[in-house]
């Protein structure tokens, strides 16, 4: 399904330049900033009506606002047309609540009137399995007839906080809190809660988004208008899939080069979830470790709940882009201390020993003989004595020069009662804040919610926003530092990787392809296999033998035969031409046995190697990423172990070794147990190269599978390979993108 | 330190009949629930004195409270005394808030008073160093010459809801709300952040006890005492280390037969953590893996956060013992579907499918079409349409024979609003969780806090408690479940299990022993090890060699060499009489040249064994809990990946079996790439009575280790052990209780 078939369209590339107008604006802009929002279905009986009505009153919208109902009686005390045609006014939205039968005629109307965004609420589409799915389509292809755009169906609208526009069709919390953050949602009844939360943790947001079926704008083309919103610092995402990823990934790159981070919080990690949530939106999740891996390569943070969601996302938005990874923490509890301990080890954080210029400076503002001046720091039950000492402690421990960050535990007062007995820590920690060399962040001990008054208060005091608590922050700040540091790295790096030599051309993709096929596809594009020599009788299998050194290994070769061992089809250690010739035999007649028909290229023979530690290379083409690398060391390592690392392809040389060390078994390689260790660099470059050609294959290839890679020293050699093409009838590279 | 110094106690079992007084009552009674409290040291300018006295008075304290300070002056508008001896009526507490060097004369006023308890709250003890632990140690040594009982020093107090008993020395959220959580706790500043936590989860409790340094009674003792309190159904535990551990066990076993779970938060579960935790308290944290196991073996729940103490807690009080393990969720989001899908693989939840009848009464309740009737159960977006569809549907679940409870999405309203809006949901929930055939759990999607109208609310409808959110609430319930089985276990088998036959005397325990010392005591006693033979000289090995069976194995028998294979004292394969002749000479040489001075006992000859897995079993004596079992697979498995399981002896072959499933090598063990199967059985029986002789060798035994233990089918057989002995200077075992 491509949405790029306007043909003003004026760039190829999905997402980016293909969704700008003529006139510089995104494509999204007049669907979710629209001068003129038709409501078509008003009605005082619809619960929809009545929230999207009020909530666009109250969220102040600035245009106008017209009610659409076929019976022309008044409706929420206003008067109503009967049709979009009627209204005589430019209006950009049609924010539609009546059912599937009746939209074909709103849209003829639509058409006529010059309005083309529609926002389609009702139901009864993709997720209603093959029918509602083939409606669907119907209804986006009509759109695309009508040069309309569609948001939904099956969904509750959008907030769009800075231009006061909140076509929303439930209830939601008031006052609407302003902020950074910016929500693509593929699920609607997720956004009732979520906004509730979010008023609770004091996270404001920019707009929030829910996309329902995508039958035409996803959350791809979503997180690109969000990119350009001067308003959205931070994008969040609900996905259970990803339906144009090529749009996604070149939108989460144009983010990350505006720094802005993006936060997803994907359901269906399990395989339980999977089906659960296939269930529900009608589109197949895919597979969730290719996710991770597409998800890290392209710097989006990946978290594990709403909640993980909502404190990253509030997180970033009051903090930023972090300056570094080093982190302080200054409390005035244990027990405090014991927690940070645990979370900051378990989430990998860098918690440096403080300068000695540090421990005295603690000690001379007074932390106790009785307190160890260390990272986390306890200032002890003291401070209740003394009331200056945690606040003393934090602004001696924001000038220590080993650390980039300090956290300190806080909390907003939520009540004025709270807020008299505070004020003196409260204002000690704003001016902290100004005044510090680094990032000054509050973090609650446990969570509780923000109060209307607390989140009055804040502001009025200019107070830095409070983390939601030890045990979602610490989470959520190794995260943002992770991203800060791919921030960090994207800005300094300028030129893309030195690409390897050019692939040689493949003849012949598709078919059965025999190992030799494979081999020599491989050697001829700089991967070294192991010499093989193809033999079609009992004496050449000896002289080749000869030539090669005893003892060799014999193999059949028969394309498309894959259980070669299973077969008969392998005999190794063969230790003379004699044994060679009847190796020969015995291994034709075992495989014309075993698998009758097969065509039979020949036998191989190859040299017998030293041991060493095999790995599997294999490429395998997922359904919503496309080509996967997929590393592990061979045996029991991937077979029970299930010891793997994976990552989209391409993937750069630098990808690759850092698979290799997330693998358990990644000590095998650096000669664990007195084992030579194996040459890394060699063996990053070939696992590359292999993954430069799968790319090279493109579109033909579905699978391609080095099993073993034999790594034995600097000795990287493929003993075998195997290929598989796509099937005639390939569904192609989807296109995507939206309408200019 | 022993606290069973007391010449009245009935009996040796510490920590349970000898906590308890000669009139039944247990010996904390009157420290925890006392009949008249003094406050020493009483003053207007101290916090803790203001608090403390306030929080007594506004908690209904049904006895008289006295106020002590030596200048006599009215303190809190009340008029004191000067000494505790001058109160004139019978005091069961002192509550001290005087500094260290006042403490020896306030224990004698209360000595003359007749007064057997005191709350210390001053720092300056275990906590700051060598001397300050010297301090403590006195301040033990006093109060047990005064038969006293001291709680702390270095706390903040206790509360006692149903004994309206509060003396705690800082802000408390009020209406202290009361419920069957009682707490213990190693960090007095937690319980300020606690109970503020606890109040806004709704979670009331029975006790709150903050032990501080526990120089007398300790959070062993205390879960002793809560295990009998009425009002106590479940116990929850902040802690940081076990300082009685056989006190702690038996009170743990008393509260499983009393069905109140134990839900216990231990910091320090990282290295960082430990670090930190042991420089709060001046006590080493025992190692993490090993409280895993303990808390495991003795049905304690272990939770990783405070958030999850509290929802554990809070779950478990409300809902109580649950009746099985099959859950079904009902929701109206496919969103939360996502959630309770991924949570509950994680969690390793039992969600059954719905039977047939559930799913066609869904659909007479009208589930719509495009709604799966799977679990979990997503009504959708059409319960907004169908306000009765959400109810019927939990009612039709409710109902299923499948599942042995329901969970339904549910939230208390905050305001008065929000109940009279969803009043027509909660009644029917209220109804539902009255004639459901199984618990109804209702749990939140999101957290929120419950707000004063939202408790009382709750209350006043009778209404069932609310989990906090699914991310918290599902993991809680996971753990809920497991304990309940462990309960139901309990209840239903009243044996203990069948003793193994006995274990042979040791015979000179201590000292240096050689591996064939190991060898015969081990099978003595019971488990196959290898057949070995002794001998003195060349000639002997060869005609060993001729009755074992060539190829053999021969290796040095010397007590006290560590590394045999590194100092040439092992020889493999031997094939000949002449060689094993040869090899004996050689490997007397080598030893003698590698570790000169050795004295030598001889060689081993013994016979070559196939191949086959290779475990090793090792017992180590844990600082806290005593000797531990590790069991895993030989070589990579155990030192590259660290992949082990842990019990503290005695075991179970029941849980030898469960370690052994515990191992990711495990599929090794059951034939996983065509190898053959090991008897489980025999290989579980060997482990247990590995166990069984480590404890009968007792409190002698340092460390023993048998690496490997071959198992290759049905033969399970030792290869090699070692054993360590503790230095003559054991400490013993404490023994430990407080004084009747």
């Amino acid at each position: 399904m491509s949405l790029t078939t306007d043909e003003s369209a004026s760039s190829a590339t999905p997402g980016s330049a293909g969704s700008r107008r003529a006139d510089g604006t995104h494509r999204l802009t007049s669907m979710l900033a629209p001068r003129g929002i038709a409501i078509v279905g008003a009605s005082d009986n619809s619960g929809w009506s009545r929230y999207t009505y009020a909530n666009l009153i109250r969220g102040g919208y600035p245009h106008a606002t017209h009610l659409v109902n076929r019976r022309g009686e008044p409706v929420h005390g206003q008067p109503v047309v009967t049709s979009l045609r009627d209204i005589g006014q430019p209006v950009d939205l049609a924010y539609v609540l009546t059912g599937p039968p009746s939209l074909p005629s709103v849209m003829a109307d639509a058409a006529v009137a010059g309005v083309r965004n529609l926002v389609v609420i009702a139901a009864g589409f993709g997720e209603m399995g093959e029918e509602g799915h083939k409606r669907e389509e119907q209804l986006a292809e009509l759109a695309r007839g009508y040069d309309q755009l569609i948001l939904g169906p099956n969904n509750l609208g959008f907030i769009n906080t800075p231009d006061s526009t909140m076509p929303w069709s439930q209830a939601m919390p008031w006052p609407m809190q302003s902020g950074g953050v910016g929500i693509m949602s593929q699920s609607g009844a997720l956004g009732i809660f979520l906004l509730n939360y979010l008023q609770s943790r004091d996270v404001g947001i920019s707009h929030l988004v829910t996309v329902g079926n995508e039958a035409m704008v996803t959350v791809a083309e979503g997180i690109d208008y969000l990119v350009e919103q001067e308003g959205t610092r931070v994008i969040a995402l609900y996905l259970e899939s990803v339906r144009h990823p090529d749009v996604f990934l070149a939108a989460a790159e144009r983010a990350m080069k505006a720094g802005k981070p993006i936060v997803a919080y994907k359901a269906g990690r399990g395989a339980l979830g999977a089906k659960v949530t296939a269930a529900h939106t009608g589109s197949l999740a895919g597979d969730d470790r290719v996710f991770d891996a597409v998800f890290r390569q392209h710097g989006i943070i990946r978290v594990d709940s709403i909640e993980d969601l909502v404190t990253t996302c509030g997180l970033l938005d009051a903090y930023g882009e972090l300056p570094g990874t080093r982190v302080a923490f200054v409390t005035g509890s244990g027990a405090m201390c014991g927690v940070i301990g645990d979370s900051a080890e378990a989430n990998g954080l860098e918690l440096p020993e403080f300068a000695e210029s540090t421990v005295e400076e603690l000690r001379a503002v007074g932390l106790p003989e009785f307190a160890t001046a260390q990272n986390p720091l306890d200032t002890t039950g003291y401070v209740v004595i003394d009331t200056n000492l945690l606040p003393n402690s934090e602004a001696v421990v924001s000038r220590d020069p080993n650390i980039d960050m300090l956290v300190v535990n806080g909390s907003v007062p939520a009540t004025q009662e709270a807020a008299t007995f505070m004020s003196r820590y409260f204002t000690r920690r704003v001016e902290l804040s100004k005044v510090s060399p680094v990032p000054v962040i509050s973090m609650e001990f446990l969570p509780s919610d923000q109060t209307p008054f607390s989140r009055e208060f804040r502001r009025s005091e200019g107070a830095p926003y409070v983390v939601d608590s030890l045990t979602r922050g610490i989470p959520a700040l190794a995260k943002a530092i992770w991203w800060s540091g791919l921030r960090r790295a994207t800005r300094e790096t300028t030129e893309a990787p030195a690409a390897g030599p050019a692939i040689a051309g493949v003849p012949g993709a598709g078919g059965e392809w025999s190992e030799r096929q494979v081999g020599e596809l491989l050697a001829a594009n700089g991967v070294p296999v192991i010499p093989q020599r193809l033999v079609t009788s009992a004496s050449e299998a000896a002289s080749a033998g000869e030539q090669t050194g005893f003892p060799v290994a014999l193999k059949i070769s028969a394309p498309g035969l894959a259980h070669k061992t299973d077969s008969g089809g392998v005999v190794l250690g063969v230790g003379s031409a004699e044994a060679a010739a009847h190796a020969y035999e015995q291994i034709v007649t075992a495989v014309a046995d075993a698998a009758p028909g097969t065509p039979i290229e020949g036998v191989l023979v190859s040299p017998m190697r030293a041991e060493g530690v095999d790995l599997l290379v294999g490429i395998v083409r997922d359904g919503t990423w496309g080509l996967t690398l997929v590393v592990g060391l061979g045996g029991i390592w991937v077979e029970v172990l299930a010891d793997s690392a994976v990552r989209a392809l391409p993937v750069t040389p630098g990808e690759v070794r850092e698979m290799l060390t997330e693998l358990k078994s990644f000590p095998l390689l650096t000669g664990s147990r007195g084992a030579e260790p194996v040459d890394l660099d060699e063996l990053t470059r070939v696992i590359a190269r292999i993954g430069a050609i799968a790319v090279a294959l493109g579109d033909d290839v579905e699978e391609l599978e080095i099993n073993p890679l034999r790594a034995a020293g600097s000795s990287i050699e493929v003993l075998d390979a195997l290929v598989r093409w796509r099937s005639a009838a390939t569904d192609g590279a989807a296109e995507a993108g939206l309408p200019a």
